[in-house]
């Protein structure tokens, strides 16, 4: 009944025996509770934001359903252990696309103790999380049914530098040979599945306003979740292309202020995405001037 | 002809044969440049902000005007020292109120030896810098002919807890003793200088869209600067507020990133201003109500 997922591209996997989410036929994700103080926290966010009347339902769609915690036998076959009873989001969707960025230049939260702090003041610093605000923590890019999946591991997406990052955001929506370094990414998706009325930007902008405004969450080391499917494009359908939130493990109370700091990353990457397609619009604004200028040229002669 | 300004609430001063800025009768500011690369690095901002053709207009009115850098006899009687040459904000001005914020929940940058980001860590934790995205760093509020101004000495403001800041936004704009810990402050101005389409509030909303585009400067430490003049107001004449930004010693170079530090402090400084009129606004119109209802009974009986 329980399986482990094909589509996780972060986290802790329940592979090679250790402890790491399931799923089942039914639509559901099993998240193991972490140990620590992480796993009670992440319940707790998830019993308060469920019941939280000031979450307007369209905030509340980024969100995973909750269906409370279940004792569940462990994938690391220890026995019994407490599991969130989570919405599986990547269930009836075909080869998803799928990548994982954790927002926010600091993921440390002031009342964390001081060796945590350093150790996520290190890990904000080596990777792009200080530079841009945010920094990505895995992906898969659907390829074709030859190729499979281009899914970098664990130790390369770590290595990510800035420029990596603008480049993988690109090659996340490009039709051609991403793992060949030298091609550059075509971006034939960026504007059905980054643009649009219901494109992966118009969602960024909701989360935006609602960020702006919202004291009650603070949103430490959690991620925007994209995904959209490659063949559903291809057909001319919609891109299914949507923003969710995971990982709160981390959350803190507002206590009246806005999270600047997960606002101020999220901004970072909406700037990120909307100069890629403000810079498409304008390729392709040059190549149909030139096209008419030669066309021009042609008919003079 | 050179005197120390009367109206500096944060940064060096120049008393007691110390190094600080001074003014004259032209309007003109005389900044000491800092010994260390903090002197340079503020000349090289001012230098290429000026004449970058990519600051719009309307955004370069934040900023004071730059005539250059000058050698000068140094107020600390050391001799020749180099200053920069600045617009004096707040010449032509009768008894200011004036706030210096400095927003970002992150003063240092990532380029900065271990040292000066250690000594940062510790300021902006014990401030309201991290949980806030924002402290105060000093200021004065005129109160009248007979009682002057209220002005809190370094040592009061370093240690505002967040809800200081919050009373002290709203005693900004207060007419009624705000001295005195008891009296609620009457924020009697602040419809005037935060609200309106030449308040604070709206200046600071042009701000805010242009640090969500801009990627050429990042604006480490930097402070935004309020200032109004109560005696106008009372006159029913315009507040004369304004907002600036001041204090360039570590900018850096945008690299094509946002400043997301600075953006999300600003948005949340933009929540505590957008909060308050919205209560004041709330409050004035439940007075109204109960007001009504009262005359209601009253027509009752």
């Amino acid at each position: 009944m329980f399986k482990v997922p094909d589509n996780q591209v972060a986290g802790h996997q329940a592979r090679d025996g250790k402890l790491g989410p399931l799923i089942d036929d039914s639509g559901r994700f099993y998240k193991p509770l972490q140990s620590d103080e992480r796993g009670s926290n992440e319940v707790a966010f998830y019993t308060a934001f469920s019941s939280d009347a000031r979450i307007p339902d369209h905030i509340r769609r980024f969100f995973p359903v909750f269906y409370g915690t279940q004792p569940l036998k462990a994938s690391d076959g220890s026995g019994l252990h407490p599991h969130l009873i989570l919405q599986d989001l990547t269930s009836n969707r075909l080869n998803p696309s799928l990548i994982d960025i954790k927002i926010g230049s600091r993921t440390w939260y002031p009342e964390a103790s001081e060796d945590y702090i350093k150790k996520c003041l290190k890990k904000d610093g080596e990777s792009t999380s200080v530079a841009l605000g945010f920094r990505i923590s895995g992906l898969q890019v659907y390829e074709s049914k030859e190729s499979g999946f281009w899914k970098p591991d664990k130790e390369q997406v770590k290595k990510f530098s800035a420029e990596d990052v603008r480049l993988v955001l690109r090659k996340f929506v490009s039709s051609n040979s991403i793992r060949d370094s030298d091609s550059d990414p075509n971006c034939s998706f960026a504007s059905t599945v980054y643009g649009g009325s219901a494109g992966i930007l118009a969602q960024l902008l909701e989360l935006k306003a609602w960020f702006e405004d919202q004291t009650i969450f603070h949103f430490n080391s959690c991620s925007v979740f994209f995904m959209y499917e490659e063949e559903s494009v291809l057909k001319g359908g919609s891109s299914g292309a949507q923003v969710k939130l995971i990982d709160f493990a981390h959350v803190v109370e507002g206590k009246g202020v806005i999270d600047h700091n997960f606002l101020g990353g999220l901004c970072s990457l909406i700037k990120f995405i909307s100069e890629m397609l403000t810079d498409l619009d304008e390729s392709t604004t040059e190549a149909c001037l030139l096209d008419s200028e030669e066309n021009h040229i042609c008919s003079d002669n």
